[in-house]
This record gives C-alpha cells, structure tokens and sequence, in this order.
C-alpha cells in the first residue's frame, strides 16, 4: 500500500481506480509469464485499486481462461475476465435478451453464448443473430463443427435477415508451421459475399469490449487505465477517454507505435516498471 | 444457311463470324434447356460461323462439361467450352509455364491445371501461384480436402509471396436449401486476412476468360459477339470491344441490366429470336 501511496499525482497508479490489462505482451508472452507480472497485479490489488483482464480471445470461454492464470500466478474468478466471446454474448444479450444466434465458432464461445442466456440454434433461417469466432483450429484446419457454418451463417444473413456481429477483427496469428486464420477469415468471406459489413465488432480496437470491462470495474472511464502492448489497445483506451499505459514487453515496438501516430499517456518496460516508481 | 444470308447488315448474325455464348440463362436454366437452343446454335454452324461457349464455373472440368452439352443436345468437343476452370489454368500457364501451384478448390479444377502442365504443390512455402475456386460441395459444405486450404493458401501468400489468382468473383448461388457460396468466400477470406487483393480474377465480368475465348475463336473481337443473360456478360463484350447481345431467358430483366446504365447492341428473348430474323 506505501509504495503506491509514494507515486507522483500524475501517474497513473496515483490518478486511476481501476486497470484493464490487456493479457497476450502484457502479462504472459504465449504461455511464458513475463517477469513479475503476477506481483504487479498483486500489488496494485494490495493498494485498493480494481482490475480485470481484457482479451481477444474468440474461441475461450472465461472457463478455459481460470487454468491459463493459474499457471501466471495470477489468482482470478471468471468475473475478473473479459474475454472478446464473453463481451461478446454480454453484448448481444444486452441488445435482445434470449435472441436465437446462429454461431460460427468454437465451444468456447458456444458456452458464453449460453450463460449468457442467448438460444443457440442450428436452423439459420429463425437466426436474429449470427455471431462468429474463429472457424478455425490451431493447426488452421477448420474445425469440422464449422464446416457447415459459413454456409449457415450467410443464410441466417441473406435469408433470415439476422444482425452480423463478430467477436473481434484479428486476421491472422503465428502458429507452429505457419500463419492461421482469425475470426477475420470469416468476417471476409461473408462480407464479400453479402457485399455488407459486420453491425458490430466487439474486440479492440472496438470499444464495446472495452464497455463491457468498464461495466466489470464498476468505475467511469476517466477513472481507467488500459494497460496493453499493442496499437489496438491504445486506440481503444483512447476513444473510451481511459488513461493509456504501453508497455514495452509485447509485440509492438514504441517506434512502431509512434509511427502509426499513436502517443500513449504513459510508457513502461513492463508491468512492474509501471509499480516501480517511487515519490 | 439461306436464312442467315437474309438477315440486315447491322444485324449480329450478319456482322460478326464468332460467337461467345454464356450457357447459363442463354442455353439453359439449370439442367432445363431453353427450347431450342440447340436447334440456333446448329443454325449458326450451318452459317458457317464458329462458336465457344463460356462460364464461370469453378468447379467442373471441360471433361465434366461434355455430359452437360450431351444432354442439352448440342454437339461440342473439350476446345469448344471455355470454363473458369479451363482458363484459369490457361492464364496461369502463359504467365509461367509449369509453375507450382497451390489450389483452393474443386476436382474439376485441379484437373484443368494439370492438364495446362501446372504443378500442383501440396506444400504452401514452395507455391509460387495460389489459384482459386470455390471451396464448398452443392449442400454448402466445405470439401473435405479443403479444410485445411484457406490455412495453406494463406501460407503461400503470406509466407512464400505467391501470386493470388481468383477463378471468378462469384459470390452466391442458388441451392435446395438456400443460398451456398461461390469463389467469393474464399477470395473474401484471404483478402481480409492479407489485405491484399488477388492479382489477377479471370472469370466475368473480368476479361480474362473472354481473352482465351476469342483465341479459342482464332477471330478479332470486333468480328465477335457476346450473347448472355446478365451485366457481367455484357461488360466483359463491351470491355473488349465485341458486339453484346442481351437475351431475356436468363436471371436479369433487361429493364434491371438497363439500371445498371448498360446498353446492349441487341435484345432478343432467347438465342432462337436472334436467329429468326429475316430480310
């Protein structure tokens, strides 16, 4: 609690209540914590200050993410998770409560579809939502649930009129032979084929992710620090009006950022770096 | 032969010694032929004109296409269809010869470039083309043994600087239970993940495949015309400078083709009316 206490005005420990951290070059580089990360976490929670974790993640429900932050050390309940499939549904149920959905996706999505109240239905033409993940696995092989799915998905849109939502924009990731798709594959082929876009996208850079991890916190975005590695992060803390933390541990270089004109409120090393400074 | 001689001087049949014929809508409407079109194009033989016939198709062969003609009652030979397929393969042989391939696609299509002397790659870090055509079966499904192909020609594309070439642009068709997609999905895709667009789309309303029609023809294209149902068909005449005929049997209205602020140098109802002009 000291430490904290000891921190400029100015700084962002000292000026926010509440942190969204990003998770990927933020806490963890793949399945490798980045150092001292946990304690970070720990520490901030220590000196009264809120926090959740924010991710992209299509295909992961907050369930399959608890192991992942076991094995960071960083003690969480699902509430504390704000996955893009969880904003995702929380969205969607928002809009319509209950609405029939017809996903393309993983179980992971499925599953916060369903906690979320929403009726997962298999015929697209009584679908009032389509909402796709990746279709993908991690070898980049559809999964053989999806093989249908794009199908079905242009129908519930073409046929049945549904609303086109996707968990998050993201293209493409590294993989162990190669690049794979990401939700992004499938956004492409029904957007060209349906000439239209999707009516919402709720991973960053959107900010309805970044709605639905303000609503968590409890707290106003003026009161909020995104904390994040990449472009995305910044972009969509600053639209929300947040205090913007980058961090040089992840993927994206300062230089890279800057170049795409993007200035951040604060930079640091790493997490602990942001903990570190003293009086 | 006679009645051809009667007709006017500006009239098609008179003023040109080719004909691209579009099969669907022009000769056809699925696998119902449209009443005597078979008889209009031994009429145009006995004329003494020469004749191809042209489609977008993706996924057939010209081999898969002769029972298609067998059952319309029109005579043809493999050198007589110009397929998506077919010149695809052709394009693609004339820019690099025996160049390795990796295809996203159907049987029909691979076939055609292997009968161009391409070699088909099943490895995307060799491919210096990635060709494609539409990755779905009749009921909308993906093809087995290709789902893992939008993974793969990402690769090639990404990783290995492949050229991207698409078969057509087609987007959506027909089908029992609903709509089902054409090329359009797979080259929706790949151009979200890569933004990139493909380098080069031969079918209509593209050039391409008319380019290899007319060598198929061995005649200048303003000595030819185009006869087809649809915008695409008279676009992709008029961009080659051949006289366009429009007919009626097909899918678009001519009032709708004239809202696309396309103007035909004919109209007939069907291929038998451009025929039956006399003097």
């Amino acid at each position: 609690m000291e430490r904290l206490e000891k921190t400029r005005p100015d700084h962002p420990v000292a000026r926010c209540r509440g942190f969204i951290f990003d998770v990927d070059g933020v806490l963890c580089r793949g399945e490798d914590p980045i150092p001292r990360s946990a304690e970070a976490i720990e520490r901030l929670r220590r000196g009264g200050k809120k926090v959740v974790f924010l991710s992209n993640n299509s295909t992961k429900s907050r369930e399959d993410y608890l192991a992942k932050f076991e094995r960071l050390g960083i003690p969480v309940v699902e509430d504390d998770l704000v996955l893009a499939t969880y904003a995702t549904a929380q969205y969607v149920a928002r809009e319509k409560p209950g609405a029939k959905v017809y996903m393309v996706g993983a179980p992971g999505l499925r599953r916060e579809l369903e906690l979320a109240g929403l009726e997962l239905v298999e015929d697209p033409f009584v679908a009032e939502y389509v909402v796709v993940g990746s279709a993908f696995d991690g070898t980049g092989r559809i999964r053989e649930d999806n093989a249908h799915r794009i199908t079905g998905a242009l129908r519930a849109l073409y046929h049945a009129g549904a609303k086109f939502i996707a968990t998050n924009p993201d293209r493409i990731f590294p993989a162990k032979d190669g690049v794979i798709p990401g939700t992004g594959a499938v956004i492409g082929a029904l957007s060209y084929m349906l000439d239209r876009q999707p009516d919402a996208i709720i991973g960053k850079p959107s900010t309805h992710i970044v709605e639905v991890a303000l609503t968590r916190l409890g707290l106003p975005p003026g009161e909020c620090a995104f904390v994040g590695d990449m472009d995305t992060d910044m972009l969509a803390g600053e639209k929300m009006g947040m205090t913007t933390v980058f961090v040089r541990s992840g993927a994206m270089t300062e230089e890279k950022l800057r170049s795409l004109g993007i200035e951040p409120d604060f930079v640091f090393d790493s997490v602990i770096e942001m903990l570190a400074v003293e009086g």
